[in-house]
């Protein structure tokens, strides 16, 4: 049962609500007027609960399902017990979102600033915002309308932060520009000096970084993730770009479009990502490397060279995915003898 | 020498006192009333201290200390010095975290709650708290009693925290039920949204995360290590458990009792641990593991598979220890041909 | 060009000026007049701009600059088109450096400390120094002079920071003794207790963590690094060090001069590194080791053993860089079979 304290419910929905919701078939239509009180997991819905069924690699629990009603597809419908009523649609995980859209929603804090806010003069904020307690936002920064600033996030000199954005709890945006509907999570460092030095007589001079942070339209930045500013260049995140936790993008990096960078990904500098790069976790990149569009990097890879378009890697150094998997072979098969 | 600005010191103690605090047995009784000022290392200790040698690797240290006293076991006593006292126990190691408790304590902040924290209402907080400047704690939280909240640190909506949980400077606990005795360092991230989306039309929708995340009784989570907060069900972490900084724990993750997480590692979402599982730095879990009871996984390893109760693996991707070091006998070897 | 919402811009300088300023040799004098208003890149530089030129794999980018003039060496210069002016020193690079330091200035926060700021009476705050908003500093705390501490900033009890220092946003400053000329991250935690624990009936016993943080002069730490303070020892930092983002060193580590730390990687306890070591991104360390002066680690290598000094070392676990190579090679040829 999803916990009250932390989010609303709005339900209970009738089958024929959720039908409608999510698009899926009822079918067995004398249930339409049947209510359902909450959604959960296959294992955990109970009597008024709905649930979905969409990885065939738990027909298993699907078997053992206790819930009043299931949204499942055509072809797993079989698994469902007798007795669970079945709604059937094509992408059931995309009907899972829709109903989760209208069952459940977040408190969201009433729009209004703090009095422990501490927001220079010369700043511009839009309508609608909430600025939590203690958030500092220095000179010039101009915010859009609906935005979210949340206690203790610092934005600092000349920042241009866009409509319906988020800034996490103690964040800190530095010398960026960042377009609308943005989620910044809590810790998540942005902006600070690229690790750029020159060596001379035994010590690491500072290269001044100049640049700055271009964060494109509905972008996610995860919890404590570092995105440094150029050094001359900018660092350039694209529209729609979801990144992780704890993920290093480092100084004149330049992701495209829809780039997905899982969790502890360290990206090198001077490195140029095409559209919907998928990094898995742990990997890492060398500085000034070229990845192509829709290639997919796997988990703990290290990548030294270039990627092509499309293409699927793995190992460190990377390979590809079925050369990997043929050297892990290789290996297990003969390290025996 | 232990810093006085740092940590307070008890001492002096006699060696009966030690004898007594730590179970050792003194083998020059007519040492009883010796006293000792310091503990310190085996390199560093002087004509005022006490040492401890546990670890047989460290026998020429040993030959050359200079302390008035050490500890050791019966086995490695032989090593110590003439002229240096002789203490003698079976686990010295545990004698030495005895006498450091006894000896040594840091400066604990007195209870009270800093004008400058922002406490809503409707926010209950326990008996004997410490709430730091610029704390935030939101509606609805329940705080225990001999709670340390340090500067900075909020804790949001609905947040139940139990009796004598310290939470660090600037940490962020969201979406949490965290039981009593827990610590949780500077920096922290828990309870952020899950990395959840459905690619829909080029776009990664959100898919909204409305778990929690559960913690036990006497856990600790290290400096700006993130755990988020389940998808639909929770996120769990044991009693007991030990996580170390900058470790990434995903949604929906499930650790049982006493498991140890070193630094750097990431477990991806939907995994289920055992109890006393322990994963060395930097090691990196695919999502929707099973991971058996007391299993070890060494540092850097890539774990693709569950992994059974008990079993020591190492690698990326894993496999039994001995394996792994097999294959990186057989590489060795022959790439030189 | 470079942003004037974000950093001051005190050209125009004459060739004449900028050959002065940078030690370069201007090839035709009759251009000593002409002003330059920015640096840019070799791609984007246009005809008011000055570029530099010193990696020959980016000679195909030299023969399209469009700038009006162009700094490069002697081998170089040939790739350079007509018209565009040249200057020629030996150390391109370091001539960047110069002009980039001349050209461009950030804007420095005015010396004073705001109201919102919880400083405890018995601190000790030097000459010229900035204490942004919600800074917290505790007990017995001393501050050099000409120190920036930026918003949110929290130094505890009876820490010592030198002169000119700089502590990020959100950092965290405890148990710790630092330089002067030191550079901490926005939210970085440095004296956080080690992760030592000792197994008793179950049961993970903390070990008091009673040691310090020493960090010496001109060290920078990057954002989101975590320093834990020593076990009984200190944790030391040399003078000279360069520490990227979401490190991670632990208790007792003991780093030498002038070690440049590449971001993500880990260090167990301690270790002890020589002068000048260098360890590539997301490199790990198991506890108790020496690394020599000079040592090189590459890219996700995991060390398991003492490194000598001045050793190239590579994978996990690391051998000398030649034989990751033809262990690589090995590898990808038998593999196929």
């Amino acid at each position: 049962m999803i916990d009250k304290t932390f989010y609303k419910n709005n339900g209970p929905f009738t089958l024929a609500q959720i039908a409608k919701i999510t698009g899926a078939v009822l079918t067995d239509e004398s249930k339409a007027r049947t209510k359902i009180k909450e959604i959960a997991t296959m294992e955990k819905a109970g009597a008024d609960d709905i649930c979905f069924f969409y990885d065939r690699k738990a027909k298993e629990k699907a078997a053992n399902i206790k819930a009043k009603a299931c949204i499942t597809n055509d072809d797993l419908k079989t698994w469902i017990p007798y007795g669970v009523i079945v709604l059937v649609c094509p992408d059931p995980k995309q009907a899972f979102l829709r109903l989760n859209q209208a069952f459940y929603a977040e408190y969201e804090p009433s729009a209004g600033i703090d009095a422990s806010a501490q927001i220079d003069k010369s700043a511009k904020i839009g309508k609608n915002c909430f600025i939590g307690a203690h958030v500092v936002i220095e000179e010039n920064v101009i915010i859009g309308d609906n935005c979210r600033l949340e206690a203790g996030c610092v934005v600092t000199r000349g920042c241009k932060i866009g409509n319906n954005c988020r800034i996490g709890a103690n964040a800190y945006i530095s010398y960026c520009i960042m377009g609308n509907d943005c989620y910044i999570y809590s810790g998540t460092r942005i902006g600070c000096d690229g690790f750029g030095f020159n060596f001379e007589n035994g010590r690491h001079v500072r290269i001044p970084q100049i640049g700055r942070v271009i964060i494109g339209n509905d972008v996610e930045v995860g919890a404590n993730t570092c995105i440094d500013r150029g050094a001359l260049d900018d660092t350039v995140i694209g529209d729609g770009c979801r990144i992780d936790n704890l993920v290093q993008i480092a100084h004149n990096d330049k992701l495209g479009r829809g780039c997905v960078i899982v969790s502890q990904t360290g990206i090198a500098g001077s490195c140029t990502f095409g559209d919907y790069v998928v990094c898995g976790g742990q990997s890492g990149f060398a500085d000034h490397l070229m990845v192509g569009s829709g290639a997919q990097i796997a988990a703990q890879s290290g990548v030294m060279r270039d990627i092509e378009p499309g293409a699927v890697v793995m190992g460190s150094p990377t390979v590809p995915f079925k050369d990997f998997m043929r050297q892990v072979a290789f290996l297990q098969r003969n390290s025996k003898k």
